[in-house]
């Protein structure tokens, strides 16, 4: 018998270097140790096991050919020993052994090592407020929550769901139980937007917007203070400014790694307590590896290490584990942090940097926003998408780009070439010539993706002056803000009347993109003109013309009035 | 007045360059000269009209917000002047004029230009068989063609259909005549097999196999050697096989740089008499600029300049001309050939090289072959998808990547990706890494791009040992060829044993994937166990196991049955 490979937890980066490793060493003696007797599951499918597009909880514990990955799967197809309700308690450096004990029966017994590796994933955070313990009160931990969540709503005990928490494990749970339950659903989030730090403002209020088109409240700003219970069950929720009644609350306010076996072992740990690894997934001590939720990665935007607890990474980063424990030397370089959320109709997707995020790292970023169509625009099935970049302005990187659309995989096709392309450090020119695939059903000939980047190089030399959507709604709430603006709509004339009627010729000019040439003389020359068009890129266009006959007092809305439309405004006039 | 711009060619470079110079030097006096009627259009859109999907050729040279992109137009919304119906007919460097001739009157006269821009495209290459100047035999090279082939198919004059040549542009004409008016349509392709040089034999043979399946019949290997007609009208196609009726024929054998103009004038043209250009599209005239299907660009991964007519770099590569004509000193790098089309219900994608020009340009090339689930596979929309991966054994360099699956974003979430690392350098290790959005509606934790890098990986590293679908394929047409050769069959014992009764014990084993640990002494060992799974994943789990074991003689069928059931098959066990 070879080496004695010990690995603590089974959820994902375990199990997958558990198998990896034994594939490339069948002599090796390799034993997952799992304190749960549900393991190897596709966590991420929980909001969905939960709504019922996927029936049974085994299918998450299943392979692609329908086999449940248990404790004879792995022993009879992997080579792989399981042992499964076994609790880590420690970890002997000195000896080369984990203590463990049996969940069941209490017994405690000693697990030799010559590698091991730490997969213990993340635990949810458990807000500290009154009420968190009562009955009907669930973080979303594992597979047992799981059920016993839906086994709730299957058995009509859930008529209100609060979910605390608008990141996407939280608004995938909320999707759950109002799309294919009809329970009635409320988020809070203590942030003023949705999927806080991932998106910027715009296209997380595009999602807000689509979620309380489907029913869904979204109370933003708002922390949760206190659940409230009767008889010892949760009854409603409690935030500065409301109570929400509800049968169940879903606490989905971020994880945290799940590490004290590592730093009861003294090996190096982030301040948040997330293990410390090299890019060959190894800890401070040579012979413990660890992967997944449990430890920080660095970021190849930032360069700096961070906590990016997914599914996709902790399989990437256990695949590398597995190679070195081998003695392949495998190295995982990073992550930009890619992500993707479905949202009944729509999805959304970044990665990179957010505004926000870069702007915090002392990126001199900026952003680019357009709303072209996705694919050829005269093909029958196009629809609007609404994309934003982060750029450098010193360096012409591009640090991040988001997207917002119909459900499909239209954003994925943006969202993973950006993440190619932002960890080689690609440029604003690199992402203006990407080479997308293109045929009219797919793409237009300047893809989305160009388009953006095109937007951004504009911005960044200097040649487009913008106004950001924040502002512009600012001042639509509220004209005393800037009382020398005044919008220019370059939209057909039937567009635009009915701007012009309601806010006035003072506040809203409408003259068509194409007689601008003829008629620049009418605007006035005592203001700042906000042009406004579907998407942004005509804007540009009369700006730079505008420019050249000195009229240079002009800022451009980029996205337009597609991105109004997809984040809802009050001000818009009725038909 | 600023500079004379003048730009001859006014369907994709050259509007693009024009717009955007204009934009960038508004004093400019910018200039299209456009020997047709009808130009800045979409040709691309070509076959979508002729299919119905657009109904009008008009949308095809009209913008997002519904503006025919005219001469007035052009004049009024860009300031831009089209001189249309005039041909170029030279160019007099010295003087610093273009000899033009309107098409209508034969009238003659010069334009000065300061700067210059030769978009001049392409041209359908025209067989040079008997019968090709028949009526009703057409190219595809212009909106007329277009609209006289739809008005004939309209009017009922087309009940047969015969398209030369199994290119992009032949088999969407073929569908559009098939899928939307039902037209006998057959296609004649000289090579092998469709898409030649695109993507290799394994894809290529299921888009095949789906074209039978729509019924437009597929001619491989048989060049178009006449074509027959009576009173003047064409009436069928002859191969050196058969006869094909017809009442139409269209070829599309490919298209050559409309490039006379360029060489008259003295200007670098390449062998097959495309214009060279530098990063800059400067030609070997440092007034004089070229974009567009007249021009080569470098090749980013064989470091070579190839020729690549198509509109999306048309339009990229028209931007990057009019920034330098502007004094902005932009560069377009070169293109990594990205491709995707829709045939039917699927669609077929790909970047970087084939294997076949792979290895004809001097790589060490060799192909990985997977054929997983595109989103978590409990996902109920989940499908199969095929990819093959092209790379380079000496640098693990990613070469190119192909991909075959249903209609809809999900090949171009993986091809466009793959451009972006490719047109980076990627290699191997960093496509095992790539991090792809992940959600279960959108992908597996492992996405398919992953998983093709990590079959490549093991193949590399010799860890996988493989045989070829083709090489399969021929043996289970002949067992003689491989006469020690045993399928070693691991799927579900449902799945395996029609095959095992068809073929007998003797050329078909069946162990299932679970039970080989236990009953691989039941092996012959004299044999080559070729094993087969659904997609190879356990097939090489099964490999590693049996040499561990010394059974060393295995090979696996990378992308098993799945390749198999979409390439299609005449050996399949009926049920």
């Amino acid at each position: 018998m070879g080496k004695k490979i010990v690995i603590i937890g089974g959820v994902a980066a375990g199990p997958k270097a558990a198998c990896r490793v034994k594939r490339l060493m069948q002599d090796a003696e390799v034993t997952i140790i799992e304190q749960d007797t549900l393991f190897s599951y596709g966590g991420c499918g929980i909001p969905y096991y939960v709504s019922g597009d996927v029936s049974d909880e085994a299918e998450l514990r299943s392979t692609s050919f329908h086999m449940v990955r248990d404790e004879s799967f792995f022993r009879d197809a992997k080579g792989v020993i399981v042992k499964s309700g076994t609790r880590a308690l420690g970890i002997d450096r000195k000896d080369k052994t984990v203590q463990v004990q049996d969940v069941a029966s209490g017994d405690k017994g000693d697990v030799p090592y010559d590698v091991l590796m730490i997969a213990t994933g993340s635990r949810p955070f458990v807000l500290p407020i009154p009420g968190a313990d009562l009955d009907g009160v669930f973080t979303i931990s594992d597979l047992h929550k799981a059920i016993e969540i839906k086994d709730r709503i299957a058995k009509g005990k859930v008529g209100k769901a609060v979910v605390i928490g608008g990141g996407a494990i939280g608004l995938e749970m909320a999707e759950a139980f109002k799309d294919l339950w009809g329970v009635e659903t409320a988020v809070v989030e203590f942030m003023p937007q949705v999927l806080p730090r991932i998106v910027d403002f715009p296209l997380a209020s595009m999602l807000t917007k689509h979620l309380r088109d489907n029913d869904v409240d979204v109370f933003l700003g708002e922390g949760a203070t206190e659940i409230i219970g009767k008889d010892g069950k949760v009854t409603a929720l409690k935030t500065a400014n409301r109570t929400i009644e509800a049968d169940i609350v879903i606490m989905a306010a971020g994880v945290r790694p799940r590490s004290e076996i590592a730093v009861d072992a003294g090996l190096v740990t982030s301040p948040m307590g997330a293990i410390v690894v090299n890019e060959r997934m190894q800890t401070s001590d040579p012979s413990i590896y660890a992967a997944g939720d449990c430890v920080e990665v660095m970021h190849l935007v930032s360069g700096k290490k961070f906590y990016a607890p997914l599914g996709s990474l902790a399989n990437k980063e256990g695949r590398v584990a597995g190679d070195n424990m081998a003695g392949i030397p495998s190295i995982f370089k990073g992550a930009v942090g890619s992500f993707i959320m479905k949202a009944f109709d729509v999805c959304i997707g970044a990665t990179g940097l957010s505004l926000e995020v870069a702007l915090a790292e002392g990126f001199d970023a900026d952003v680019a926003l357009t709303a072209p169509a996705d694919r050829a625009h005269f093909f029958p099935t196009e629809a609007v998408v609404c994309f934003q970049m982060v750029f450098d302005r010193r360096t012409r990187r591009v640090l991040g780009v988001q997207g917002f659309g119909p459900m499909g995989d239209g954003i994925s096709a943006r969202i993973n070439a950006a993440a190619a392309y932002i960890s080689s450090g690609a440029t604003l020119d690199d992402f203006g010539t990407l080479e997308m695939a293109y045929a009219p059903p797919f793409s237009a000939a300047i893809d989305t993706i160009n388009a953006l980047a095109y937007v951004a190089d504009n911005l960044c030399d200097g040649r487009l002056r913008k106004v950001s959507i924040e502002s512009f709604l600012d001042w639509m709430d509220d004209f005393s803000l800037e009382e020398e603006w005044v919008s220019l709509d370059i939209r057909h004339p039937q567009e635009a009347a009915p701007f012009v009627e309601k806010f006035g010729k003072d506040k809203w000019i409408a003259i068509p993109y194409n007689e601008i040439r003829e008629r620049f003389t009418e605007l006035p020359h005592d203001k700042t003109l906000i042009i406004l068009c579907d998407s942004g890129t005509r804007s540009f266009e009369i700006q730079s013309f505008l420019d050249s006959e000195g009229r240079a007092d002009s800022l451009v809305l980029g996205g337009g009035f597609n991105m109004l439309r997809h984040i809802g405004v009050d001000w818009y006039p009725s038909k």
